[in-house]
């Protein structure tokens, strides 16, 4: 199984717990939770989808709780939210570069894993999309909001996209690291067009709008 | 291990998906969601309760994420559902008849699995209840609003006395295909008699009232 | 693997379902919800950590959803609150030390089970505390709250440093049934004195308080 060079996918790992762990501890000083709910929720956010990605394979315990590089990045995220969280938001632009990466490496990272465990090829890219949004969708359900992800942004598309890329990569035995990067690129491309475009999903005709 | 005809056990996985899905399609539709959160929306509602099923039981990846078939027939009532939902609010009463049988299918479908995974009885019935009317809790958690499970309807009775049924016939020992019907059956004919009748379960006595 | 006398160990978790369920159960009424509503919310409240805590270490199916005796006691307090409610709310006060009690068990009984499935230290202290505190949210959660354990209370603290005693004890093999109890009694003890003396978490400070 060709994976990207160990110390490299830790390293982009790493980021990516980093921001989204940002994320939900932003959300939680919003939601003006305390100490132990800001760590809670950057938690979540940082290492929700790793955890979904990891039970639905099987591979328990979740890296996301027994590894403490991860857990310990998450913690740290949440404390420098808790403590400098006016500084965090005045970095938006900064947090959501990061973010896109962060979406980027998780998306293909969970398909990459998923495709090592085995699964259907379907699978691989749907473990790959849940690996990318499933943090921040159990950070908005335990905040008590609608996932924002499904409320506001071309936010899953990139990372659907570029995970079905790389499994077609693998169905085809076209897999190497250069594919991967590729893949990884063009996810955090996408993002990063919608973020700038301001593009969004469509949304369903109003009742009036449609008789 | 007896279980229904595979080719019609996929027929009605398919109708209760179907469904499903459609219910899971007009709530994000209710809710404004953008086009990917009806489609997710549909696919959580329509699988969520097949997923939770397989984690319980140890079945991973789920099949729910693993099978085309499955998920592109959520994804395809999902798409129904953004483009036609006034439609699909017309014809709200055949969404009720059908919606009956899939949790009658689900209940039954989700019980036989469990028991094929060799649980304990007690498992069974329960695991067959939360393939039933789990994927309407995904939905609606992931709404916003309390499951309306558990707010509104007589809904998980009958799954929870047709599972009750054929658990007791598998550890009877008399498990027939004949006996499998009579509790899709069963579940079925329940459901619509408390549509029907408009029969809800007691709510527990204000304080006031019982003072 | 040193375990609490397997007697006194399912003592203890009858215990700590009870009052977890009641508590559950309190929130349904709160909620208006039906009998169905309330037998789901108790049994959400009372099993849930442990279904968490099984999924997370692989053991399959959770024993809270295959054994009667806790799915019983679950059910069994989930109708004690239905038909008795305004006689819960009144003793709250005992509730309350029952429930630090339940917390503490399942803190420690959490973080034993993981440890003897053979888990990394730091993801058998996280499960004790989701052991702990996974039901109370799963309850919050489904009844559309933001989980309580990430407001109001110093609540978690005492379960995070319970379950580390006894896992850094665990590392140092001075693992004993004295230990064990040690540690029990620590989460029991702290989250009393919080209660007592009505301790919080530090919140983040507002933006305009910092500058």
């Amino acid at each position: 199984m060709l994976t990207l060079d160990t110390d490299l996918q830790l390293a982009l790992d790493l980021v990516g717990v980093f921001v989204f762990a940002l994320t939900g501890g932003l959300v939680a000083v919003k939601k003006r939770l305390d100490l132990f709910g800001v760590l809670v929720l950057a938690a979540a956010a940082a290492l929700g989808g790793g955890v979904l990605r990891d039970l639905l394979i099987g591979d328990t315990p979740p890296v996301g709780i027994s590894d403490w590089r991860l857990l310990g990045t998450a913690v740290l995220a949440g404390l420098v939210t808790f403590v400098f969280h006016p500084g965090v938001e005045r970095i938006s632009k900064v947090v959501r570069v990061l973010d896109a990466a962060g979406l980027a490496t998780f998306a293909i990272g969970g398909s990459l894993k998923a495709l090592g465990a085995g699964v259907s090829p379907l699978a691989a890219v749907v473990i790959g999309c849940i690996t990318a949004v499933g943090g921040g969708m159990v950070r908005d359900v335990l905040a008590g909001q609608v996932p924002e992800v499904l409320r506001r942004e071309m936010y899953a598309l990139p990372a659907l996209l570029g995970s079905t890329v790389l499994v077609a990569a693998h169905q085809a035995d076209r897999m190497s690291v250069a594919a991967i990067w590729a893949c990884v690129g063009l996810v955090f491309v996408i993002r990063m067009v919608a973020v700038v475009l301001d593009v969004h999903a469509p949304k369903p005709l109003r009742t009036g709008e449609l008789t």
